[in-house]
């Protein structure tokens, strides 16, 4: 019996993903629709300037777009709000009970909302049973920025095997990150511009959160020190960066290599239809990866490492890449409400509805 | 009296730059083009598949190209030669008493061979005192890869004002860059390549000898550890380059940007036609520099930085922005030349061959 | 039971769009990879430069690719060769007794040789009779140049309803259609090229042909003039069309748009697997179609077309748009292999070898 | 002496190539920079987001801007407004004695109002004479769309030789053309938009105005019919434009390249500083014209014209480059103005005001 999703910010950019890697989930069936005051009423197909290169699911398109108010028909919502009204509505609907898996960033460094990648930290969704809603049985789970999923997903590994002590990241960033319109194509086309604000401070504060502990007082930050970069270049799709790494315990690069391909995460085994079969997969041509070939590898949930090769300045450096709009984003979060179902933090809302 | 210029490889995506920008020079007066056997006896217009933005320079158009054989009526010889070629043909017109300013990468690491930028190592021209070319008067002077430029032109006021103790660098390198046909148009558009080759290992040699001492015995080498990542990304002309330092002395972010703004070289005052007033400009506004808006500032010769701020990793970093078809290659050959001729090294060789 | 597929050029851009597309197919099974020796021997993961936003397809990788020899283990042949070589190995296989469904140009305008759009001239297939590859049972078909398709879609059902008196056509091509390496980035990069080798005369050449009439005598081309006027622009795949159309019986541009989007074609209930369940969708939103919103439109195999609007000189005029590599080339064929299927034209080679 | 100009909406994007070309114009110096409330009172430094590849003159760039207020110390104004304010404001001017040379399309088809391109129809300047702005002295003149213009050059000789009786344009045209934001980089990465608001119908109208006869009763519209196909392409300066022409009286291919390529035009012979010395050039390379090789020719002032070839449908036709923000708007408007001091009908106004 599938779950019936509601998704917030229904219209923009990452709305869209969620709906278009949403049809045919096995799990998730979309039931309402919400976006701001001015799309409400509309039908779904003349509310949203469809922005994708696949065309909008058929059944999506007659839908009407409702407000924003926690009368949703659903179990669960997935919101892709901008961060500028993100944080009073989600907050909103976690009051009024439903769990909110959110791509905002309003929430992500709140102490008790857990920053989840399924791969990396599941045990994070732990810090639910901290919040509290009023009781409503409501809570708030979020996936980190889409420069950060990358690049944590290749640190991982290398932190269980070696410890990592310091990052230092210089981003190559898609388009479809800034959402639409985004980036004027004067300032895109054959051009890079070496600022995306506030993306610097995102991962590093957002890496040393998802590889932090989970402790009785909620998550120890990690404490390996991060310095990134942030660039936008004339990519459509996928974020490429190049990682350099101090390792606590020196490893050569092979061995990097080898941990990373190797690396199978906690979801090995436990089917969730999302996740990749391999999480990061480490290319040996120095040619590869390449936004426009890999970033749509396994559906674009699996993060591309290459060019593994000795730093003689910080001991180890490798580039990855990572679809921002698919794992960095929808994607990401989709994967999280499997993770939470196979956890039994979902519920058919009908029945808790019933039972209150 | 203006000096006779002949350009070695003419018919290249290098050649077609020196013609450019030679066009109009004060000093300089192209009266040979020399390329390959294919191209030789024809006229400049038809041999050369011109692809700049600005039109081919008007007299040269009719100028028959020769072969790269020795008898080029000139003073001295620009190399825009390919390397496969280049050792051969500049060594033959060195030993026939040329004076070769070349750009291509076979003899930048002899250790007799100047590599020079002229703001950076003015004085390492004296390596042409150790230079036999079966005593011709010819020599070999060389200006360092279109990657390497930028990078050294902005570490070479923190290597004094600080000193240099590692460098990490990560590349976003322009098409023209790798010449014509260069990168097919599948693999560059919407794309970013994570790797060009030999260009890693070249930055960071070449960077050792650049901003080494002049001694007795030669160059000694910087110490200061390099590590570089190149990319290529879908931008026309200029690299930019994402640069992290760790200096000797530390120094704050503001004052690594005010050495930089305010390093003046030791050109100032000298009159090259081709020196820009302010070898390396620094932005505040943290969107700059871009390289479609400032790849040809000060005509291409002048180094943009940005975003100087600390690095957690190794103290401070920066952006940086130089034009790489100019200031890292033909441009630069041709200040080396005004260099060598305010030094006294370049003569008008009928006189030469006169005395000869 | 599904025929043996063999793919001649299986390692050029047309052959891994073959290989791509094939991969799941309910029909067609590939058995042999064929390309030139210099790829004879490799596995296929090493011979292919593989060049798709796709992975390449598990099962094809290990492959050992074989020579263009006539002693291929399959059914039948895709041919992606290139016209240089095509010409005699097509004939080859086609002696040999394999049906060759070729992508190439050289056997289109042969008289004897179908020159096929499922959608649009099935029966031109019967020209299959005509062939004499010395009683091999082997034969040739082909579909026509990526730039014609397209066009040729959107004109069938005008031509059946108004009759066409004059076509006037424009084209905005991708440059995945000058294959790989293809057009060299600094040509491509923020530029427009007017000219495509050849494309405007196989424009006019094949859409007479296509929209012609079989008699006993061959083809007889349709009466309708055409011109074309060809560019390359800086997109990845799908070639736009701008075509302007002098009817025989006038008509307005709603009837144009209605002729067209409910034009069903001669596939409609045949349930081939890779026929789009509408050939031509006609938008009504002027900003549409685009190259990378709709290329992709039913896997690639729709034809999109969009403002539909009266022409003050030549009648009505309208925007067409076909994705290059799957329509317009490797998807093409295979529709005709499905088309000849349905029709009886092939068997199972095994018999048929038997038999023999 | 030379005269003072304002700039009216000197912020936006044709504003700032105003302050681009005006810098070491011979005859016009910028002496008041105007714009939107939001700007007056700043720094033009500050108030402009230069946009541009060439950096802001240094001059400019301390300058405060002030309102678009009737007084402005110049002798006339350029307007590069927006076409939402330009009606209102650039009457004012007129009727507070200011000459107005504007971009904006306004006032463009005014009976009363030249619309002008100095090559092809100076004498509509007389137009002016039919104005009436109270007595004030004032006027206004517009240059034509940035996609009309270069069609009108190219056509402009074949109307003189051959007369036109249709024509039937395709264009493909530049990003700056929609100003800055303008498109989004979404919808022009690797994307054609095949639509472009208006533009179809402004090309169609200026076309016959500017082509049309002076008379005693204002300008008589060529009889021409014109149709126009507008589509946005990733090219950053250039439309290019795919014409096909349907002569009065027929001529050869040869014949109508050598009559735009000879075209001398009525400036031929006066010195104006920004007047290309060859109007329209035709390529016989049939690669040529390009957007990126091509648009700055003469200083982006020149039409560049390739690919002149019969037409089996209309009878010829040819691709035609030129420069968006030069000829086809900023440059266009200048060279209006130094037809109009030519023709003596700018004075300087400080004499004007003391007359008065």
């Amino acid at each position: 019996m599938s779950f019936r999703v509601g998704i917030l910010g229904a219209t923009g950019a990452v709305g869209q993903t969620f709906v278009e890697l949403l049809d045919g989930h096995p799990l998730f069936e979309i039931t309402a629709l919400a976006a701001s005051e001015r799309s409400a009423g509309k039908p779904y197909r003349e509310a949203a300037n469809w922005i994708g290169g696949i065309e909008m699911p058929e059944n999506v398109g007659d839908m009407i777009v409702q407000a924003c108010e926690t009368n949703l028909k659903c179990d669960f919502v997935f919101s892709g709000l901008d961060a500028g009204v993100a944080g009073e509505i989600e907050g909103a609907f976690a009051r009024a009970g439903y769990p909110v898996i959110s791509n905002a960033r309003n929430y992500r460094m709140e102490p008790d909302v857990p920053l989840l990648i399924p791969e990396v930290n599941p045990g994070h969704s732990a810090l639910i049973d901290r919040q509290d809603w009023g009781g409503s049985g409501g809570f708030i789970v979020t996936n980190p920025n889409c420069s950060t999923v990358g690049l944590v997903m290749a640190l991982k590994p290398l932190h269980d095997a070696f410890g990592i002590d310091a990052v230092h990241v210089v981003t190559m960033q898609a388009l479809s990150g800034a959402g639409y319109p985004g980036v004027p194509s004067l300032d895109s086309l054959a051009n890079v511009v070496p600022h995306i604000g506030g993306e610097e401070a995102k991962m590093a504060a957002e890496t040393g959160k998802l590889l932090g502990a989970l402790t009785d007082d909620g998550i120890e930050m990690a404490d390996a020190t991060i310095s990134a970069q942030c660039n936008r270049v004339p990519v459509l799709d996928g974020h490429m960066e190049c990682v350099s790494v101090r390792l606590k315990k020196p490893a050569t690069a092979e061995e990097v290599a080898r941990v990373m391909d190797s690396f199978e995460g906690p979801l090995a085994g436990m089917g969730l239809p999302t996740a990749p079969s391999q999480p990061v997969r480490v290319f040996t041509d120095e040619r590869f990866p390449q936004p426009r070939r890999h970033a749509r590898a396994a559906g674009g949930m699996q993060v591309s490492v290459g060019k593994v090769q000795d730093c003689p300045v910080l001991g180890v450096k490798f580039v990855v890449l990572s679809h921002n709009t698919i794992r960095g984003a929808a994607g990401g979060a989709i994967l999280n409400a499997e993770l939470l179902n196979a956890q039994g933090r979902l519920v058919h809302r009908t029945e808790a509805v019933v039972a209150a």
